[in-house]
């Protein structure tokens, strides 16, 4: 297991500029109104490839030396780390090989397609999707790229607080969805060094809660299978996840599912922007814990808008 | 018949400031590969209240003086302009009476009253809708605020216009959509004294294509009930923004309904933004007009964001 250091964080900032975008923070009348605290929404939905995993994604891809870089890379996602990694070995110009739940929405393997990746399907379990990913690296020897479970997508996903904290002064708090952990080992990771007085929460799905289980626990529960409509949080924390998660996180909040889509719904019609169930997580943990939240200034990162619109939760 | 002056969008611009957002101005990579053009989208969709309409209701309510102001205001709409005279004349403290076509999506009724506006329903016709105004106008003694036909009304909706090229060097063009002609006619008079080398171009659905067959034409020609799934621009061109329409305007382009909904979709998937059908309009007369447009700097305006998200027109 290599720790990534916060110097490998303002690393990663350097190396991967110019691929990604600085995301814009957007605030809202209305909801600092409803939920009484001061919120500033870090907007990865509107980051490349649509989600804020391209930057883990690219700077792994671009911290290659060429000679491991010429085999290409190979990962398993349940989406948008797939798409992410696709769109770094395309700027990079070579092979992504993705292994994909065959249930995973169909905008999402499109969207993989689209940047050049090629997927392999599996079923929608994290037994069956490590099983098919085994023979997929076997056969091409390309360079395994985790999810989460990564040094170098850790320091990656690290940069989007920096940029953060770098545009919202006096943060008291932030919040982020958690599945796999990778997004909050990069929060904690780059506010532990650079702004250690913001508390770090984790926003988790009741039905995929394996991560608030494992907090109060203090040790890594696994379920095989979860499901929620927050799709892109059903997997498990890993060793490398679970260490900051364990050292650096203040609490884990849940909420329901028709809390994460109702929060979702309100998110689109009042602030017009289009957003993963996954991103409403935080936003409907907020509105049902309103007196932690109260009076202060909560950064709440927005960590993709790749949605399906054919098969929107509310419509189904 | 009064005309407005550039004067009056300068005025305009100081007196809303503080009742409006300043929105931003996104590009697209996907959609600059896609068109061949540099497109700057103008963000009104997330204005206030959810559309530019504000800009000319609260310039309108925030110059009546105080005897004028007390009997409050009134206008029909078929939404946005109800949505934004009722917010701005909640600002100033004043009440809002609306006519509105009993057919008008409920998220836009439900938002009008949510802004303390008082709804009047009636028939979805040009005719019916100002005869029961009439009605309404007689009982209250309140100011009638026309949502497109009225120079306080188009000097506001020219501010947009003032904050696109201050955001935007170069602009060859600008394109907005037309129904009654009020944003057009606020682009026309801010440009042609502004940046009068900007080229203007209007664009409408196939469907409701009154506008184009005047400009063609050379004199107003109405349709009383048009249908198309750009429920905002079924009104017809009055006097007043005829006389801009006519002076300034270079072409009006039209789109059939479904290419304005596939651009509209395209639009959500890959600019993660909640835009309206008639927003969309812009962008499918672009897609189909490629050669016009291929290599020029293009101001796009989107112009609001009020959606019934559980009828949208792909999922119907």
């Amino acid at each position: 297991m290599i720790i990534p250091s916060y110097q490998d964080v303002l690393d990663a900032h350097i190396r991967i500029k110019p691929y990604i975008h600085r995301t814009p923070v957007l605030t809202s009348t209305f909801f600092n109104e409803l939920t009484g605290a001061e919120l500033f929404f870090k907007c990865e939905n509107f980051q490349k490839a649509g989600a804020f995993k391209v930057r883990g994604a690219s700077n792994a891809v671009f911290g290659l030396s060429d000679e491991m870089a010429a085999k290409g890379v190979a990962t398993h996602s349940s989406g948008n780390h797939a798409l992410s990694l696709s769109y770094a070995a395309g700027r990079r110009g070579i092979p992504c090989h993705v292994v994909m739940p065959r249930t995973a929405p169909e905008a999402k393997k499109a969207a993989v397609r689209g940047y050049g990746g090629v997927i392999t399907e599996c079923e929608p379990s994290t037994s069956s999707r490590e099983e098919v990913f085994a023979q997929v690296q076997a056969a091409t020897g390309a360079e395994f790229v985790h999810p989460y479970n990564d040094h170098r997508v850790i320091a990656g996903q690290g940069t989007c607080s920096l940029e953060l904290i770098d545009q919202v002064d006096d943060l008291d708090m932030v919040i982020a969805p958690i599945g796999g952990g990778g997004m909050i080992s990069g929060t904690c990771l780059a506010l532990s060094n650079a702004a250690p007085d913001v508390a770090i929460y984790a926003a988790e799905p009741e039905q995929a809660d394996d991560a608030y289980r494992s907090f109060k626990a203090g040790y890594i529960i696994a379920d095989d299978a979860p499901e929620t409509v927050a799709d892109g949080l059903k997997v498990p924390l890993k060793d490398l996840t679970w260490h900051f998660v364990s050292g650096h996180v203040t609490d884990i909040l849940t909420a329901s599912d028709p809390e994460i889509v109702a929060a979702m719904k309100l998110t689109w019609q009042r602030m017009k922007t289009v957003m993963e169930a996954s991103s409403a997580v935080p936003l409907a943990t907020i509105l049902k814990n309103k007196d932690l939240f109260a009076g202060k200034r909560v950064g709440v990162i927005i960590t993709g808008g790749n949605v399906d619109l054919d098969t929107l939760p509310w419509t189904r």
